[in-house]
């Protein structure tokens, strides 16, 4: 069996040192909370969702009728339907729909990150479905991390290494570069006690300021979904609908 | 006493995160190997450092007679004096002299680095004596890492977690990043024998298949230099002279 690479690329400045390549698998992860968000809203029976990267483009969306979900800077976009929190996800009426999706960092990443391979969504939420899926697809992988305002962010380096970790346990998968050990090391320090951990991630403070704390526990619960979203030509769908 | 905020730059193409500051102090480490080879040439009374990014810059000098240390890919150039080892330069008939360097990595991070603040080079050689300099100085730092071709490297990572850690043992110090506490907590788990966990790092296996892997053990020796060298106008100067 043909060995795989896992890469991890820890923020989207980073991304111009990985190349392009037919194979590759990447997983995209913006842990607080787009990719959480994302997976919770296929959870409840979402159709499509569509990234779009400017608040502009969300806009046009909105007036045509969409549900748009959408913050910029962790706070909710005053025109959208939604903000950016899985638990306000799960209650959305959203069954069978297709709707739009903004958020600060995840977004453009998903974008980004689909000019170098195959972009999944990938969150603590959906890490044991997705490892099942990439297990068998059997490719290199890229792990980038949507990070905050072009930054490295905690909660994205610690799923990194929480995903490679997984993977590992697999024959067919191998880590030689920096950016995953640093992931792996720093998940094997966080993993006994995640919820005391991840309250020294900036963005988790940041959301404690701005009242929307709650959502943060959930980002965390690892395996609860079964939704492995995937980005193809301008949208994001479920693979295991 | 002003609180002095530290934090952290992974690779250089995070720096565009970061914004200039007229009293924003900044330490750029590349420990394999060039930051440490530059503490290694002021022990041995080196008079000043030409710090040039490109090869040509450096041939060029090399015909006018200056004596050049200098490598790519970690292979010492063929026109150069010395390659980029520590334990050379220690060797090295450098004493009063100006010398030139050009490194894969280091030094186009001192020069990028340069536009947001003022660059001090640092290194676990040097790090008591950088410690004690910026303790007095007083001002926000930046840890600048320069990484490998542009990604994070574990061994840059190490040494700004340890220059923190040191650091915030004094009152006048705090961080609040995500990186800055990524750092930190890396060298936790490297610090109680940084000799194996070194191995890890794909620079020293890049070392040991080119033979130069006897510089790494004296790259991690804490404190064994009295050297602040610091960038100034083209020039890196020793301030401990």
């Amino acid at each position: 069996m043909k060995k795989c690479r896992i890469e991890v690329c820890l923020a989207p400045p980073l991304m111009e040192g990985f190349s392009a390549d037919e194979g590759l698998l990447i997983v995209v992860c913006d842990i607080l909370r787009a990719t959480s968000t994302i997976c919770a809203a296929f959870d409840n029976k979402v159709a499509k969702i569509i990234p779009v990267a400017s608040v502009k483009e969300a806009h046009e969306f909105k007036k045509q009728g969409y549900f748009v979900a959408g913050e910029r800077g962790g706070i909710k976009l005053d025109f959208a339907d939604a903000g950016n929190s899985p638990l306000e996800m799960q209650q959305a009426p959203i069954k069978g729909k297709t709707i739009v999706l903004t958020t600060t960092n995840g977004t453009q990443a998903i974008y980004q990150a689909a000019l170098l391979g195959k972009v999944f969504i990938g969150s603590f939420l959906n890490l044991k479905a997705l490892c099942s899926l990439l297990g068998k697809f059997g490719g290199n992988l890229l792990i980038v991390c949507a990070g905050w305002e072009n930054k490295v962010s905690l909660e994205d380096t610690l799923f990194a290494g929480a995903l490679a970790g997984e993977l590992l346990k697999r024959d067919n998968f191998y880590i030689n570069s920096d950016e995953a050990r640093l992931a792996c090391d720093l998940w094997q320090v966080a993993k006994s006690d995640i919820g005391s951990y991840i309250k020294k991630a900036s963005h988790f403070q940041r959301l404690t300021e701005t009242g929307q704390a709650d959502s943060v526990d959930y980002c965390f619960k690892t395996g609860v979904s079964d939704a492995v979203p995937v980005f193809d030509n301008g949208f994001i769908l479920n693979l295991n609908e």
